[in-house]
């Protein structure tokens, strides 16, 4: 993860959610009143969310400690503590929300990520996200599907082509879209073609794109057609997959799965957040810097 | 909403998914192909998005047109087609996913809370929402939750005082964190207070706060107790409450019932897009200014 | 105060007044060349400014220490030292300017403030602000009011219903006005009418508001219609009040005095910087995190 | 005045002051009512705020009309009509306390200006402003000052060399100081140098400086000075200069008295909006685009 | 190009230029005075900035006329007239100079690609950029490459990798770093090695890399090695080429030569502005919307 | 230089080079991994960006320790090095490339300015800059050529007053221009005016303007002209001014001549980055705070 860019969207999102203060916690706690806080699962799932936890509190308070007990991609479990921030009591409740709201949607797409692994099964088949992210958060949410043990596709409209079948019409033909883009393209850029039919696939091998994609392809003509496929041309299934029918690819021999549902319908996972009295001595606090990317 | 704010926004997601440039759709289409593109909804569920429509695609385009044939709280149906745009088919193409990620998130929303709306079934009770929102699209989730039937708890931690029980911990009581906080605060703020006792309860009502939050209490506490809270004090339930329970709080008297899932685990509602060859003066497109509140 | 807001203030602030850099101090120090600034009261007045101050001058320097000797809300006299900040004199001088119009300008309002506070000379009626605050600057200014014993109003136009005439003759009636408004406001927003005459402040009562505003009204009249408001409807007084007719309000019952020239008309408290050259030993330097809400 | 700079501004104050919505205009107006908006003068001064008025209605109505009957810098009188505005009620309430508030102030500084020029009531000297403007709106308030017969002094550290006792001191000396400068200054930044003795007055002139400003110092004590002072450097008065004493200046022979308090301790000009219900046919709406700098 | 962060850059240019006001032009023209401007090609090559014109001048004139004589890419010879604007004059002279820059360096950076382009003169083998662009323009910057016939590499850190000397000290060995990022990068991003001895080439070719920069080596070396390269895996020559030798690569058979000098050490184009006096009737205006990607 | 301003500089460059993340070096470095990366000059030139290789290693590392060899404006000879960083491995490959961009862009401009002073070899006769900089680096290079021992001119259109033959056309003749600007203009702006003809320069001299500048004179017509200036006037010569003829300008007797190609036409210096393995106890490292104006 870029750590200027994370910095940069938590400062935004304090903002949206303190304005210009906390009228409770200002209101009730001296600025000298120091605590802990502590971060306790409420639900089985895999962890994600180092930086946003570490970066933020001291964002809020560039003195207070924070120390993970987890690191991201981590199986958690209902009851565990997830990590110990001690600082001002004030700032600790301004960041807590926010930090949380991230946390948990990272962590619950980390755990569907990892879910949607297990059930596929598979050994060839990879796991993959898509550009149905949440407006603001690809960087995290592309980081947490990583974290659960699934694959990146192309960050945005910039970093790969893609056609798909609005861009063939006008094209004319699945060949003519791909010559045209080829001849003008930079060399470190891959291109994907969207197919439906055996003709379509067929054309799309005869235009040596670098991967196909099978849209709405049932598990059985996949692996039919896969056995077209030239090696050095990657495969890619999408459309109408769920967790329910996810094993029924598991050997169907396509090198990817991109899943919408990942990002784009999310159940956060229940963390949640409690302040402890300070009692000096007590807590061994060493502050871990976390940046894993 | 606030429409400048709203704009930033657009700005901010057009430049997460676009980049420097859309590799695929600026390579196959000459900057003079124009064409319309329609949304289809693939689900039924409520609508939320007028605005994010209009400002997004026109900020794509200043000259394209949009038609919406739906307006924002109305429910739609699968295969209904709720919005017509007609322009350069380069920029309804870079602008779509950013709009349907958008929109089909605030649509989920509306949905959901709409549907919590109906399960609970009451005259009397109101469904509201929580702070638990994404980061960043506070403004929008709020608002789809309004089109869905619900209420806005407050937007942050600016707008009212919400007592919970870490500051009761660290104030002593609940009588002195309420005068601590109205010893200081503005008129027109609200404080609330959440509670877990009886005992609890009676001495938020004797600090005269304006509303009480009863936290994870039965419907038949919240009965009971709900006799003993004087008129003028609202009263709100929150905690362990689902779509599935939440008929069982219809009568229970309780003013609100906040849902964090309303935002944090929302379900997109499924909308599709689709580019339709320009015909000319086939599609009456009229620009229907949309910016509802 | 959201530290995050004034932090990225300041720096708009700063790159305001210093442009690209400061063509007399930058080619006259060395870069090594130290020594300390002291902030001396001109006159007499309430100060305010501490953070303003602390965070300034780090972001200029973030070696340099800061020592205040005052704590928003406590009276100054003129002569008095208030902060000692010890750094790069370049550091210092190009921090100066804006730091003292800011710092002079939260201690004008705070004094101004205060002024009214002992005018009025009340148990019961409290003062406080308006909307009518320099644009960019609404936190500082708002958290001065308080630094002077006075009380916010609503912050703007997001955090409380603020119903008009202007909304009255559109609506029809109070009523109807208020009706509209609640039948969509979350539970934890207040609601305000302003009226003019016995029968607008009878709609008012009758249609449950939180507060009332009495427009224009002199001493006498409030007197009279006070009693006719049934407790928990706050009432407010504005218009035509001025530091020399605030007495005659002091028992007229009403809970709280609007006063819009505590920050539309403001006269900065004069405070004056002084570079004072560095004698090694002599100066006990220690920094005083400062970040009072 | 920098047009993109301004519509930055206005963004800037007016999510300041909106946030995330208006929670009375939005749920009393229905987005199709349309009325019209008046600006009435309710005292005498000098106007000053055309960009202001016609930028921000603008931005939150781009449909809207706006026309001006008054030109900045011309008098207005009590009850004299200054602006109309015609479009949708819900937009003009929400940018009418922004745009008042920055026009009022805008108006008070210019007006605040003109008497002093009235006060000083000389042909030679000239009124000139300081750095001591409101950290933000340096660009409008400077704007102001000119607007109200006065001149513009600096506008930051970054556009012309200003040195000051401070400087001086750590330099050794006036000449070694202006040396220092000079030796890497470019040709187009002018240097002025503060003096309070007759001995500094000659170093001064010796080191060719551009301008002299002295530092506290009677008008009787600048008549005799000023003869030594050679043709081609200008000269200023600063410091203790009040509206009381100003007239006793006027023949001193100084070229410009400077003025912190024009933009420091601003007193706003009073000016009220009213909305008209519309009446169509009655009102003569021409957009009058105003950009003067 | 994407048209929204197109516009933000001019923003920030503009506002870097321009400042608070230009003191010459605002203060010399009148509001209303209106005119021509006309851009003049004083050097031959190749042009690039029809967006930049377009929505350069519009920013700061949105009734403004632009009518550009020449597309991107095309040849322009000196002499002739590349653009013709009409608006106000003030407006014309104050986008003036940051129009210019930019445009003359695109049309530098233009020209000299063509250059590499001719003087490489080969049917196989193409010219491509670096990371070496201008910090804030890489966006513009490699566009224009595009326009002068050259293609881009991978636009920044993330949209491609690139395995150098550095990387495979730390990893071992090429296999040991391609194998760890493949295990954990997304199907849609290639990978690049750059090697320098024979040994790296076939470790390289082993790790089925995408592409293979031969680093600093002769054009026979690269002719020798390029045999063993199978087909599938692009390559590349960079290090130490010059217009000078670019020739004698032009049958080596590489398939991209990568040149850092296209943007890192650049010759505007020469290009000047002129301003005529407007003579109405004559001048025939069209607005010609200039979009191309 | 404004270090507020610098560091905003460098996290938009950060962001446009890293996006989202750096795909080699993050999946290649573990967190822990540190190193020293060293900077050598690989050719001969004047160094510039001391603060920028400071303030841009800590932005990405702020426990990295770097160390300068070279103070902004010496000399460097080819295989020369400059500056030694240790820190985090990733985080010097991931700054690497932007800060190098800029290093040996503003290395170059200070060597190009460096061989024009040369060139000159004139006692009397000072090299300058123009607006024909790059946009959003005007901070920066125009620093560069003040280390390169030239001097600036205006920094924009905010800080000094330049009446060109458009202007002249417009206003009707110098003097006419003159005056204009003078009437309004405050006492700290210089005026220049561009001039062409012997006319015109007798014309601006009886306009009192504070600079002259000779557009397009031949040495021989300068020293003739020169002569008729008056002591208190510069002067300034400007275009078809080119390394190659700027020694026949050395005795013509004007202050200043500007040249647009320092920084319009940059060949940068050429500066590599290796990263060195770590080895513990052998390098010394201290930090050098550097920020050099």
């Amino acid at each position: 993860m870029n750590s200027i860019k994370l910095r940069l969207l938590l400062e935004q999102f304090f903002i949206e959610d303190i304005g210009d203060r906390d009228v409770t916690s200002e209101l009730i706690f001296g600025n000298e009143q120091t605590g802990n806080m502590v971060f306790i699962a409420k639900d089985n799932g895999i962890f994600c969310g180092e930086q946003v936890i570490t970066t933020g509190f001291r964002l809020m308070d560039d003195h207070c400690l924070v120390k993970i007990n987890v690191r991201d991609g981590e199986k958690v479990e209902k009851g565990q503590e997830l990590a110990r921030i001690s600082g001002k009591v004030s700032a600790l409740l301004k960041a807590e929300r926010v930090i949380l709201n991230l946390v948990q949607r990272m962590s619950g797409i980390a755990t569907k990520t990892n879910e949607a692994v297990i059930a596929l099964d598979s050994v060839k088949t990879r796991i993959c996200d898509t550009r149905k992210t949440t407006p603001g958060l690809r960087m995290l949410e592309k980081y947490a599907v990583r974290c659960g043990g699934g694959y990146n596709h192309r960050y945005g409209l910039y970093d790969a082509v893609m056609i798909k079948d609005n861009h063939i019409t006008f094209a004319g033909s699945i060949s003519k879209a791909v010559e045209t883009v080829k001849s003008s393209l930079g060399h470190m850029v891959k291109v994907e073609v969207e197919i439906e039919t055996k003709a379509q696939l067929l054309e799309a091998i005869g235009s040596k794109v670098d991967c196909i994609m099978f849209d709405n392809r049932t598990p059985e003509e996949i692996e039919k057609w896969i056995g077209i496929v030239p090696e050095g041309i990657l495969t890619e299934a999408s459309g109408g997959i769920t967790l329910d029918n996810l094993n029924s690819y598991r050997s169907c021999g396509v090198d990817y799965i991109s899943l919408g549902f990942l990002t784009h319908s999310v159940k956060s996972l229940d963390i949640s957040a409690k302040v402890i009295a300070e009692k000096k001595g007590e807590l061994p606090h060493e502050y871990i810097g976390v940046s894993r990317s």
